[in-house]
């Protein structure tokens, strides 16, 4: 067996220290995470504190003591063993009530956070069947009574990213970024959306990287007027002179994401420049992501970020876009909890979260062109106390794409 | 955007045609599945009825009269259109509750099956936070008070496997055996377990091929008696002459997997077979295997089935395994529902449920040969109204790995 750590170990580990500093922030005593078959029901805040999947149900408690305990099936307690992270492992063969009575009796704690949540999708690994489980297990028992959400702790611990998870975005960006200068080389008009996704798809497997979302709609690749908008596979669709041409990739890599879109026009035989509305619409996109990127400070509600961008692109004539303007960046490309979204049923309970320092947002927004296709930018922005820094190099002139022959 | 369906598109059209006469089998009006941001949540189920993610909260009705809606964020619903598998495509701006209580009114259902179970680990995709969302949607309608678990439907529709299902599987292990093939020629004495395994993940990349579970342990690779047994990442342990050589391994291909346990035993020098002890011990696993595959009859509940293997072991003088016989097999290696486990917590809700027709099961177990290593096989069958098929070539007699200079 291995004893020497890994790096995606040593970031369990330093996620582990952030949790108990959270707990004893939050004044939680424990934080339970109640999985079973991650490989087929994955917990997206499992991840951050164990790196391979449980077959069993299993109970990960983290106490705000710093004191940790992981009660999972015989068969899957070596692979927790050597993560060493947890104080002690228990590897159970019958059952998995009696040792989590016994262990949370041993603890006795006051307040336990759950891993569910109505509203963050990132802090709601837990299933309603697994619920009703936990709860006859804990039936008899004071337990029951003292069960939280754990979601403002989950948000918390996904959201404030670490020095070493910021590199790890950092990388993922930086591939992307190099990605869409190889399709700016190789696209030319008359290449359908389908051609641009399989070069992408290719390079992707050559460079050994993941995506940050289903692969059938990644990347997006949104050509001209003709082509359907938002999460669509690439179909048949040419891009052709005068158009705008769209890209919306996410990669990952070393288990980070990046999430970003880049937008090209592509010159008519007799251009040397965009035609003005195609122009003007560039403009508008990137000066609202402007003026959400101003507003987006440590404790500013999500709301008020996507309420900035959002008047800056209606005050210039536009209709408003119907989506998000933002949202959080790390293990997956939507990770979850504050959204920098407008007050609207599908946002309730995350648009109204606080920015934090250390967290990592996209900003993002489109406009639609008549008879030419898509304007629609995406950055990948990090926040600190005092202001924001872009980890993209965020596109600030349109890009070309030559015309067939020139 | 694409017209023609492909293969994926048409098993889905395949398996909603097959859900509706389930539905109308069970006298259930309405099946719900409720889900959000798929790629962080997966739903087991959704995959099923749905060939990508969603990214917002979404509801997937299947009727019982054939009639089928999807009611998704407006960016998510041409992906679900071009499906062509739903009557009705509902893309939402603001929030789902409004549209979803309007279709549910329309549709006046006596039973609401929806997507939770305490037992089916595969019938579980509903969070807790989205069950309370549904309940405060559905708040004030009488429509709260009739959901019920689809646990029987969902163990149905995924169990119950059509002829193109069953074709993938087959695919999937023909590769996973030939896989085997290319072990066995390539394995000497003096490799570790991660020179073994990091050989498998080679060629896995070479062929294009998907893992079936967590590719940190997959293969699992258990050398000689120091190994850990388990689900544990291969290590420094070394092949050794007069250890035995295990390999567990489960390969995904177009969707549906394989999961299959090989058998090696390293001469020494001077031998030509096997001690005594290793066949005897291959000997016992091997018809233990038989004894459960006897009993593998529609109709026999799962513990019936492991209670007949478990049994062979311990009359055979051997302790028995702490694990299940078998487990259902398809889209994933655990694949959810009937297991032919014993009736130990752990199993509790899913072990007495009945074998069917159409089922493909796994049939796995080991003992330990003292100062030799584990002896451990798995093969994978098909249930018949008459019987049980091998889909797997079973392993009936001990493969050898010759000594480094032999």
């Amino acid at each position: 067996m291995s004893v020497t750590l890994n790096k995606d170990q040593e970031l369990i580990q330093e996620k582990l220290r952030q949790a108990t500093a959270i707990l004893n922030e939050l004044e939680i005593d424990l934080w339970l995470t109640f999985v079973r078959e991650s490989s087929l029901l994955p917990d997206p805040a499992l991840e951050l504190i164990y790196s391979s999947d449980v077959s069993w149900l299993s109970a990960f408690l983290i106490s705000r003591s710093g004191n940790h305990t992981a009660i999972v099936g015989y068969y899957d307690a070596d692979s927790v063993r050597t993560l060493k992270a947890y104080d002690q492992v228990i590897g159970y063969h019958h059952g998995l009530s009696e040792p989590l009575k016994a262990e949370i009796e041993r603890l006795e704690p006051s307040r336990i956070a759950i891993n569910y949540s109505q509203h963050d999708v990132a802090a709601d690994g837990l299933t309603h069947g697994n619920y009703q489980t936990l709860l006859a297990y804990l039936d008899g028992s004071p337990f029951g009574q003292l069960l939280e959400s754990s979601e403002r702790l989950i948000g918390a611990l996904r959201g404030r990213k670490t020095p070493s998870e910021v590199n790890r975005i950092r990388q993922a960006i930086l591939v992307t970024e190099r990605l869409f200068d190889e399709v700016e080389a190789f696209v030319r008009p008359g290449m359908t959306q389908r051609h641009v996704a399989e070069f992408v798809h290719n390079r992707i497997a050559a460079l050994g990287l993941d995506f940050a979302w289903n692969k059938s709609y990644n990347p997006i690749v949104t050509c001209g007027p003709d082509s359907a908008i938002g999460h669509v596979s690439p179909g048949d669709t040419i891009l052709e002179p005068g158009h705008t041409l769209h890209l919306d990739l996410g990669l990952k890599k070393n288990a980070y994401c990046s999430d970003l879109q880049r937008m090209w026009y592509v010159l008519d035989h007799s251009e040397t420049e965009a035609p003005e509305e195609v122009q003007r619409a560039f403009d508008v996109v990137s000066g609202a992501i402007k003026a959400g990127e101003a507003t987006l400070r440590p404790g500013v509600a999500g709301w008020r970020v996507d309420a900035a961008a959002r008047q800056f692109v209606v005050d210039h004539g536009y209709p408003e876009y119907m989506h998000a303007t933002g949202h959080l960046l790390g293990r997956t490309a939507h990770d979850g909890a504050t959204i920098l979204g407008p007050q609207w049923e599908k946002y309730a309970g995350i648009c109204e979260l606080p920015v934090e320092a250390g967290n990592v947002f996209t900003l993002e927004l489109h406009v639609v062109i008549p008879g030419r296709g898509i304007m629609s930018l995406e950055e990948d922005v990090l926040v600190h106390a005092d202001g924001v820094e872009y980890l993209s190099n965020p596109q600030t002139t349109l890009r070309y794409i030559g015309a067939s022959d020139s």
